[in-house]
């Protein structure tokens, strides 16, 4: 790790760097050696600003931290200092939880101790519109560039990287993985952070980085490109502030990694609310969609879209074509699945006889489709046969991947939709090295309470398996005709 | 009711018999005086063919009920006949969970005991697509004929009738609602009972026909057109028997009432899947997209959009317009949630200068967004402070509703995301007569075990105050577009 206090070389964001394994750029703002939270208040355990103290605490932060108050005392057994400069020990990285208006001295102070990079979760700068705020986001802009502190933020929620045990939440998780995240919003790196835990996804580095007045999306996607732990880059961006940098960095970012954007702000409305958000001007939808497709990156619109494209991309070995065998239970879910499947581009074909006659020898006509998709519904809670029929299926070469799905409200009984079938679903594929094409599952659980016991356990053990979860027909459809047209334009491209 | 076992008038489907308060055409389906499980199995409680009597005494069904089984015997203290001819009352409905095979003799089983409608949820018929079991099902219906007993499915679940206490499943609620649904698919009927409850929806009639050999789509949505305790139909339907039947059918049926449909097997894939399902055929997309468009009638593409759009029918006021405030928490959630709305084109104006200056007056500028969306984060513990922008925001005269949002899985604390917040923002309309414009809520839970328990009873309190409660941006602008348009339509037509 880089321990000098010099800004990062420009020249250093470089593949070869990378290669010769060395940290680099913004790296000293993923792992600061000290951190201090200023402005963490000392009277109400509730308040906001102590978030960030559990939240270090949760991740097991194991270097020195500090907190700072003027009115000094103690929290959690930890001692309050009541100025920056009362702090014994070096600060790397400064976290200001104080008003706006303080935010422009706070950086001075900073100075004197040597600091490198102070984040600033405060909000009320330019995002409100009054020219007063905007001053002020100048203010803190300009302390930074004078002391060459490089400023997060305002208005943000700053860094999440598990690896070095940073963090914003005290309900994230402590393991690291391979997807950086550049969000100009806190509350949607939150949700994709949290939510995307639930279905198996973590994360290298999170950066929620707000009005953007010193390190903005050009910085942190240059840096995401070049970064060895982040094999997928996840992008909210309200606006930009430099378009001929950014295309370039994102470029540059498609070219090595996969890359998947969200662009808020499409509409007047979200436009608008843009402007009151981060104060970001935020483009036409045309202009985005087209550099999207010309560059190689997946385009989604809703956070769980994003999160359904990583499962896809994460768990779900590329397909090798559009074919897909619908395995599962029920036959108007067949149905309904078959039609989303199709009208996103997907191939469900028909079995041929051959299959079917084989499937015929130990299936029984009635309750059961040997179609495309297939209805296994009278036969799942057999296991030997259900697993039979599923082998025969998955090796025909009709097909390039298998899509087992479940809709656990459609039951009449309870006990049908809960443990037992999605057990007997995922039993097949769980710790198995051997199957011959890539295996979707696709879960549309009731959320009925005596349901939730038996069917959260069993999906849970799916995801921890690592296995592409899919919690409604469309999501997963929607998923993999997105994962498969990106890999289809680079083919072509190549 | 009608006692006698003659076939129903064909003429008494009108408006003017409705009017009178007369039960009429297929009432007898839906209110037998008595009812045979024939064919339930004695051996193994866990069997399917168990499902109905659970059912009938969870549904506190209050007439004659006989199981019949030639093995005799007891189940749960109701003796078991051995046949139909041994059961000492007479018998107006039939349940048929007999083996495919001995269906149709049955049938003439039936006629010796003065049976008037018989249900065969038995599968193994055309559906299978083999020679043979499409045999059967026209003996079946031709015994049907023969005996004048009028035959439903068979491959279905048959009839929910909460008024009346049929029941296909024991989980499902005992209220009647206004809404109808006719469904060729099982599954699809249970999942829609059931996750409609759990949004606060109630039937008044539900029936699942399967292969329709002999009642179908036309007879059921001639008869729901006409029943009074029917506001709304759902329908979906795989395929039809008789198209211009069907049409009138439908005319008629949305004239009256709200229409909603979802055509499955639209697509090749979905097609096969219907042929193998229920053994119709299923038409192109254009012709039934053009149908609906024609006839006033909202067409929907999954079971969840369908919810989606009962829950706007039944609890959302309709609105004046289409502009929309967007009220709620966060800032990244403001702009993805106007992009949702203005993408499909609802609108989003920015508030006036002068609904913004008395916002203002109270309103701290960190943290909060006051344009439109309006983030109100900051606030939204104050109760006070934020029940009284609400209110200056839903008296606004530039907004014909409000949509108030909240997504859970965004905030850093699991308390912030739990009871507190959404009880807060639930409780400004809750037990309110004199709220000025209609009211939605988007709550976009996050399942994190340690939140379910704060958030399912803050929802389950909104939903059972009969609030429009949708659970993502997209679902809600989508279903409230929907009912808008066909709204908007009518109006056109008028």
């Amino acid at each position: 790790m880089n321990s000098s206090y010099d800004s990062p070389p420009a020249d250093c964001l470089h593949s070869a760097c990378v290669e010769r394994g060395e940290r680099h750029g913004l790296d000293f703002l993923f792992h600061p050696e000290s951190v201090a939270l200023v402005g963490i208040t000392t009277s109400n355990p509730l308040h906001w600003t102590r978030t960030f103290l559990d939240a270090f605490i949760e991740s097991g932060f194991d270097r020195p931290l500090y907190l700072v108050n003027p009115k000094g005392g103690e929290i959690k057994g930890h001692k309050v200092y009541p100025s920056l400069r009362e702090v014994p020990g070096s600060i790397d990285h400064v976290i200001g939880l104080v008003n706006a208006r303080t935010a422009p001295r706070l950086v001075e102070e900073c100075a004197e101790k040597g600091v490198r990079a102070a984040h600033f979760c405060t909000s009320g700068f330019s995002e409100t519109g009054d020219p007063d705020r905007i001053r002020l986001e100048s203010e803190l802009a300009e302390a930074g560039r004078r002391t060459g502190i490089r400023i997060i933020g305002p208005n943000c929620m700053g860094i999440y990287c598990p690896q070095s045990r940073l963090s914003f939440s005290p309900v994230l998780p402590r393991e690291s993985g391979p997807v950086g995240l550049i969000s100009q919003s806190g509350g949607n790196s939150v949700y994709l952070v949290r939510q995307g835990a639930l279905r198996g996804i973590r994360f290298s580095k999170v950066i929620s980085y707000g009005n953007a007045c010193d390190i903005n999306e050009n910085d942190l996607l240059e840096y995401l490109a070049g970064d060895p732990e982040t094999r997928i880059i996840c992008l909210y961006i309200e606006g930009i502030k430099d378009g001929k940098r950014f295309r370039k960095a994102l470029e540059k970012a498609a070219r090595d990694k996969t890359v998947i954007l969200l662009k808020g702000g499409l509409t007047e409305g979200g436009a608008r609310a843009v402007a009151g958000h981060t104060a970001a001007l935020a483009g036409s939808r045309s202009t985005w969609e087209a550099l999207c497709r010309q560059l190689g990156i997946i385009s989604v619109h809703s956070l769980d879209e994003m999160i359904d494209v990583l499962v896809t991309l994460l768990f779900l070995p590329l397909p090798g074509g559009r074919n897909a065998v619908l395995f599962g239970a029920g036959g108007g879910a067949s149905v309904l699945i078959a039609d989303e499947f199709e009208t996103r581009g997907l191939q469900v074909p028909a079995l041929s006889p051959d299959v079917i006659a084989r499937l015929q020898e130990f299936t029984p006509a009635a309750g059961n489709i040997l179609r495309n998709p297939i209805d296994y519904s009278q036969n799942m809670l057999d296991a030997e046969r259900t697993r039979k029929a599923f082998d025969i299926v998955s090796k025909w070469e009709g097909t390039d991947f298998v899509v087992t799905f479940i809709r656990t409200g459609q039951f009449v009984l309870p006990w049908l939709s809960g443990a037992r079938i999605n057990m007997l679903l995922g039993r097949f594929w769980i710790d198995r090295d051997d199957l011959p094409k890539p295996v979707a599952m696709v879960i549309e659980p009731s959320v009925l309470p005596q349901e939730a016991e038996a069917i959260l356990p069993a999906i849970n053990e799916c995801i921890s398996s690592r296995l592409p979860v899919y919690y409604s027909f469309g999501a997963a459809a929607n998923a993999i005709d997105l994962v498969l047209s990106q890999a289809e334009r680079r083919a072509a491209a190549d």
